[in-house]
């Protein structure tokens, strides 16, 4: 039997994601982008330790997921990937020019400006929390943060979203956002924030995302 | 007399940069990329306190340089300009799609996954010298970035820039690597990555944008 040409485009994901099946990890940006421009895809299950592995890093340079294939283009960065998804495929972004540029310098900031901090709060949590200074720190951890969220609260203010539609910029801020579920309370300071981050998980394409990351946890967990 | 209509685009600067003019801000990233597309452009030099005004955070949500304002249209994050100059004007993505792809993806990668520790490096350097924490945690830092300097330069190799001629994505890369010039050493560790760095940084266009920031930081250092 001749084997088909794949004609669908494949990430990867973690085998044994460490967040528990919560959509933590970055293809879940991915997976969401995916389904609201309406594009099938498959997924690759790699193994915590094939990440170092050469052949891993020829898709991924840095050992991280997702790695994007299409045909005979690789990408990485989840903020590359969605990018290139929403430019390829209506849905991600506005027609109008400007409206578009805009929506990139949103999707930006989510994976610039606003995860540094978030990132650094998130990690000390993981990694410093039984060090002598993790008590001194994690107050200024989490000034860095509330400065950033506070001017993300108030541009947003009483949209619905960043700038009109929804678009690839709000995806990547909602899962930048999401990030601080377990960081301490943060993110419940600002109303306007949470309800936005829930407005993006209700979005039917979100939920179709989350519900295939969490089938494949569960089935890397049976047995 | 009838003030003419602007026909430049117009970025912000810090009126006096804390980096002693050595082009460490952001705003250099948006001067390299003008100088490459060749579009002259005009700088208005905000004092630091005017950052935190509601005037500016209308063109720059979080309080930070640079801004960009082409007509209507207002941009901010460097990534989100350099990648809107550079797909409004030729050189710096390849035409073929795929490698254009690639080249936003460098660029991304180096504003989000080397960017990030890169940060938190300087940022220790800067506000965490005098704590007692510091000489526990700057192993760590330093490990942190080394880990993304070694798979980057195991990525470019012996080759000259990321993905075949110079791209927005080696522009973003090489001022990000220039940002741990204050950082103990580092990136000497990795030869090939200094090189890359000079290489960037003995262009032309980035020695006019250099000089254009460093004859403003002079100017406002003067009597």
């Amino acid at each position: 039997m001749v084997k088909p040409v794949a004609t669908r485009p494949e990430i990867t994901a973690f085998a044994n994601s460490p967040d528990g099946g919560r959509g933590l990890a970055r293809d879940m940006r991915v997976r969401w982008a995916l389904e609201e421009v309406g594009q099938d895809y498959t997924v690759r299950y790699v193994p915590m330790a094939d990440l170092k592995l050469a052949d891993y890093r020829h898709l991924q340079p840095f050992g991280q997921v997702p790695a994007f294939c299409d045909g005979d283009l690789v990408l990485f960065e989840s903020g590359a990937i969605v990018l290139h998804l929403a430019q390829t495929r209506p849905g991600l972004l506005p027609k109008d020019p400007g409206a578009r540029a805009r929506a990139v310098a949103w999707l930006f900031a989510a994976v610039s400006t606003i995860e540094q901090p978030v990132v650094e709060l998130e990690q000390a949590h993981v990694t410093e929390q039984a060090e002598a200074w993790y008590a001194a720190r994690l107050p200024r951890l989490e000034a860095n943060v509330r400065q950033r969220l506070a001017a993300l609260a108030a541009r947003l203010d009483q949209n619905e979203w960043l700038d009109g539609a929804f678009s690839a910029g709000d995806l990547m801020m909602v899962m930048v956002l999401y990030r601080l579920t377990d960081s301490l309370g943060v993110l419940p300071e600002f109303p306007t924030l949470s309800a936005y981050v829930e407005r993006g998980q209700a979005r039917p394409a979100y939920q179709r995302a989350f519900a295939a990351q969490k089938a494949a946890f569960d089935a890397h967990h049976q047995g």
